[in-house]
């Protein structure tokens, strides 16, 4: 069995726990030519691309139907898991109809939520169809949303999924430890990133996000922070902060992490106390967050424990959440720990569960010196958190 | 100016003449973490990902509003081509409900379709957010479907992406001129998808569909055609077809080419009767449908032209459409040159444009030898459709 259809079967079978947990009978993921409109969910189910519109029906009694192109027949074959494949040619509605009359499921879960991009693959076109596909059945008014059901299954990874993250996660780890060697004061941010590219590149990894801002870099007091490009102009300046936001695809799944470095000015240079100070704030307030992420907590609490904790140690409100669950995606979608801001909409309120995985970030701004920046990836468990990062204690120096 | 903010700004151009022409005030493509779950227009008018809710509004009068999280604002600002980037902090909601207050337009087109997952990009979800975002507003009842925008802005190719288009089909057609050298009696179909993903890696290419079926390979007179992945059983067989179904994405624009050769028994055998019969008939109706494809036609017109050349050839139809557009993806939306079936939904009554690049193809299974595929890439102009390929005139012979 592939790699993929290993992760395929646990992820099938949790969905399947998770309908039963949650009451509900049927899940449905409806697709059309998903290398143009990927459905976020569709890698955890089946792994692979459709041509034509499918839909893949799992059901809490442990049916799981796939009505697909017949051109897709046999990948979907290759891939498992799933107890009939029905292939057509000239049209899905007859079948999808007659399948779902079957089952008569009191609700049909159905992947779009106002919430979590990650639960939201059905486009609105789609919904139009399959409603006037369905009209008549009696189905379209049992449509609930899935959010609740793919929130649960991208959340909680399997065992394969967090020892592929862990993989991610130390490569990303190296890649660090080798742009440290390679930061000299005038090195450019640009210089920094193609240099990581090329290594990337050579090993046949991936990015965790957008190419054009992994890595992102602010090198020295004026490049300004977030996830914008690295720019020419700006370089590895004596007597500032070198900072770098950046993880790796490995295997499908991301890490993200931020490290900083000071630039001395000279061999007797060291860190500023001012520094030193915003750094150590800064950890305390992660790990204030770290200790609040347990089993049963809402995404808030943690976001709350750590933004009260540098506010109280004199800095300002870092302006995002404090951390995003990491998978497939560097921003893998559900419960978001971070405040009760509109852009968050409900995600905030999201219970942690145990074999959640999140990033966990933080940063302050300090005048004339440049971002110091603190991200670090954690599974929780059941007795709480730990680390799958090696944590950036302290500045490192160069 | 990079590559990619020139192509952005020959389609932003694009975009407003095509809302004068479809006399629609304002498209408006809202999106919400684009790594997740992107939008297929976004890669046209921007170029990069978001990671907020951000909203970007072209109207006829040429305002092209970003309204986007402040973490994006310097990528937006380095694309360029937008006459206000608006960044936000906590919520987006009041910013755009009053730039859309402001522009008032008589309609706002929005990317759902149910024809077209290239203008399906909007998700249900976040359909229903926007319509409580809007609330009140009197916008919501001047939604329309931005689908002919979209298919507009898709299928009619600026010269820049010609000529990437262009790109993908040479090293396409290098790559397999090459995998004839490496074709021989025994070896696999897997074999051979390892030797083209080797070279791929080793130049930095990548592949226009589903890695797993991308080459695509039916060696032999038992290999099921279609898109399903390489198989370790089926190998290049004497007296048989090997068939490939292969495309790079080079630059992000992508080649779909399908070659077939014949595997000779000894140094006297010669391409069997049935299946130079078979390839001739293939490419007379490939020609047909070739010589159909103009500017004006419906994409059903060129599609029965083929089909009907190919039956009464006394060959059975091909069960897909004829031709599908390509660019950013193999299948890049739109009008679909193909039968009126359930399936393509209205895409088969689109009508075709200069610029428009489709692939075309059909194939026939020949019992006992295996299954005979042509597909070329073509280019429309004012006077009719050009190959960007170099067509396969006759089985190859190995």
């Amino acid at each position: 069995m592939s790699d993929n259809a290993q992760i395929v079967r646990e992820k099938l079978d949790q969905a399947v726990g998770i309908l039963n947990e949650q009451d509900v009978d049927a899940w449905m993921v409806f697709v059309h030519e998903t290398s143009l409109a990927p459905d976020p969910s569709l890698p955890l189910i089946l792994g692979a691309d459709m041509v034509w519109l499918s839909a893949f029906i799992i059901t809490r009694d442990n049916q799981r139907i796939a009505i697909i192109g017949k051109q897709d027949t046999e990948i979907v074959k290759a891939v498992g898991g799933y107890t009939q494949v029905i292939p057509y040619v000239e049209g899905i509605r007859d079948i999808l109809a007659a399948a779902l009359t079957d089952l008569n499921p009191r609700s049909l879960a159905l992947n779009y939520s106002e919430n979590d991009v990650a639960a939201d693959g059905l486009g609105h076109g789609m919904m139009l169809l399959l409603q006037r596909y369905l009209a008549g059945t009696g189905l379209p008014e049992r449509f609930i949303s899935a959010e609740r059901i793919v929130g649960a299954l991208r959340g909680r990874k399997s065992p394969a999924e967090v020892a592929r993250i862990r993989a991610a996660v130390a490569t990303t780890g190296r890649i660090f430890t080798q742009t440290g060697e390679f930061i000299a004061p005038g090195v450019s941010e640009v210089e920094v990133a193609r240099q990581i590219h090329a290594y990337l590149k050579e090993h046949g990894l991936g990015v965790a996000w957008d190419k054009n801002g992994c890595p992102a870099i602010s090198a020295g007091p004026d490049s300004p922070a977030g996830h914008g490009g690295p720019q020419e102009q700006y370089k590895a300046t004596p007597g500032a902060v070198f900072h770098m936001d950046f993880g790796v695809m490995e295997a499908n799944y991301c890490a993200d992490l931020q490290r900083v470095w000071y630039i001395r000015k000279d061999a007797n240079d060291t860190i500023p106390e001012a520094l030193a100070k915003a750094h150590a704030a800064g950890r305390k307030a992660l790990l204030a967050g770290f200790a609040a992420l347990k089993p049963g907590v809402a995404g808030w609490e943690v976001d709350a424990a750590a933004r009260q904790t540098l506010v109280a140690e004199g800095y300002p409100e870092y302006q995002h959440a404090f951390g995003h669950h990491i998978g497939r995606a560097a921003h893998d979608g559900a419960t978001v720990l971070g405040p009760r801001w509109e852009r968050y909409g409900q995600t905030p309120y999201g219970i942690i569960e145990a074999g959640n995985v999140f990033a966990i970030e933080l940063g302050i701004e300090v005048k004339g010196y440049g971002y110091i920046g603190l991200e670090e990836d954690v599974l929780v468990t059941d007795e709480g958190a730990v680390f799958l990062s090696e944590p950036q204690t302290a500045i490192w120096v160069i």
